[in-house]
């Protein structure tokens, strides 16, 4: 039960209405790991820079990630700052430095190149292809990207949805990519793109899935203690990935119960900044609000 | 099985992307009586104008409403022009004409205060009240505003919200009235103004209910054919409160039902102008939808 993901471990500066928080641990590939390592073995791939505080290294290792692919580059880590506002749906880019990542190129181990479930987090397109085609057997592929890259790399990203299984997007990017407004058109436009799964991710609103077979729509887990919203799709993404890779089968039923561990995953990584909640966050909590969320929303 | 329903009865003009369509009938109480007629008898409270075609009363009679308090008054109708573009979530209000509804003080006929189901639609808080109060044993009032009468009659708005059952707001509209931005925190809120239950529509993203005994959270019946979402509010309002009219109890059972109920009837709504979908609406087709709704939602 292994699974490998891609992504970034970065520095992030976060200032919402309940605070300021500096240089905390993110990164799309740390939020994810955080909620995966819950259902499988976690192998991180990713850069970090010279400057980046070796108690964070310690910290995952203690969560049990396996960071052989973890490579220090020579120079500054990947920075992000962002504010959020009012709502705390929409994160404000403040800053970002980029750093050792401008020049990062995946390696990973011949161990490695062997594991089945693949996630490829938010980095450049050229980079997340680097890595799938070094790995010899996938069987379940998700990609994960942003709205930079739909408009810089269009090519490049178009090119590579055509290699993986399921494509994870943000609302905002699904209607970027696709040009449609409406989410199902939306979902069924990425669809001829090449995967054969979509999963729209909507924040606040929930997540809905498409693939020929089903659709399935299921709201957020209701919280009032929305603290710092940064890596909740990332977070989402990790248990939705990570129960899969436990579950080894991909149906309908394995699928829409992925969906909902990685709402629920999601919920927690929202109420408090970073990585502090889902750091915390065990299988019997985990379980415990998903049994609140099924009460919550089936009629 | 009567409700009783307060609104009103107007000639929409509506612009989408998908057309023009002039003076159709529209308004809150029609919206309403038009998915709450498959449940229960609806008894429309309203006014129209002089100008007011006769093809559309024969029309809600034969949709088997029941007429008898929907007065004609000295004057033009209610008209109401709005627009919709890109996604279709938010309607921009072009042109609004009172007519005869800045005169309206509803009656009702003795049968009629009998009824134990109340709907008030939006109208002037004033003339809400004016209804109730006329009510002789109220056992389920279920109450709409807008945001004109939150920040024009707040005051009046708020006597009354202690009077009702259940305050229906779209997100928009709890947010304003109560201050808070989360939806959880909002529907707390407006809790602690009166009503045991609370029900915030979030368009497109579904329905959260919240009481003292329990939060229910669905989205909504994923639909590509998104045309006019006009009165999508009332429909499901309609459908929500005719299934409680027509179940006789009000229980966590009944209530997710009643949710899911109007979810499905709003979904029919939206796919045409008007009310071209919802008239045509039978209890087999609802129920079918119901059914999909049902698979499309449950982990």
């Amino acid at each position: 039960m292994s699974i490998i993901v891609l992504g970034t471990v970065a520095l992030d500066t976060v200032r919402t209405p309940f605070g300021i928080r500096k240089h905390m641990l993110g990164g799309s590939a740390a939020h994810f790991a955080m909620s995966a390592r819950l259902f499988s073995n976690v192998n991180l791939v990713a850069i970090i820079g010279e400057d980046f505080p070796s108690k964070y290294i310690d910290f995952l290792r203690k969560k049990g990630i396996i960071l052989t692919s973890l490579i220090k580059g020579k120079g500054r880590s990947f920075k992000w700052e962002g504010e959020y506002r009012g709502d705390l749906n929409t994160a404000l880019t403040l800053n970002t430095e980029l750093g050792v990542l401008s020049t990062f190129r995946p390696v990973v181990s011949e161990e490695q190149r062997k594991i089945k479930y693949i996630f490829l987090a938010n980095v450049d397109p050229d980079i997340q292809r680097h890595l799938l085609e070094h790995m010899h057997s996938p069987k379940l592929v998700g990609l994960d990207s942003m709205n930079y890259w739909i408009h810089h790399k269009r090519r490049a990203l178009l090119r590579l949805l055509k290699k993986v299984n399921i494509y994870v997007a943000n609302d905002q990017e699904a209607r970027s990519l696709s040009g449609e407004s409406n989410l199902i058109k939306a979902a069924k436009c990425l669809y001829s793109y090449g995967p054969r799964m979509i999963l729209i991710k909507k924040g606040e609103h929930g997540v809905l899935f498409f693939s020929d077979k089903f659709i399935f729509s299921i709201p957020a887990y209701p919280t009032d203690k929305v603290i710092d919203p940064t890596g909740a799709g990332d977070t989402f993404a990790g248990g939705f990935m990570g129960y899969l890779t436990r579950a080894k089968k991909i149906n309908a039923e394995t699928l829409r119960k992925a969906i909902a561990i990685g709402s629920v995953a999601a919920s927690f990584n929202v109420e408090d900044f970073g990585l502090n909640k889902t750091a915390r966050l065990t299988m019997r909590g985990l379980k415990k609000r998903l049994g609140h969320f099924r009460e919550m929303t089936i009629f």
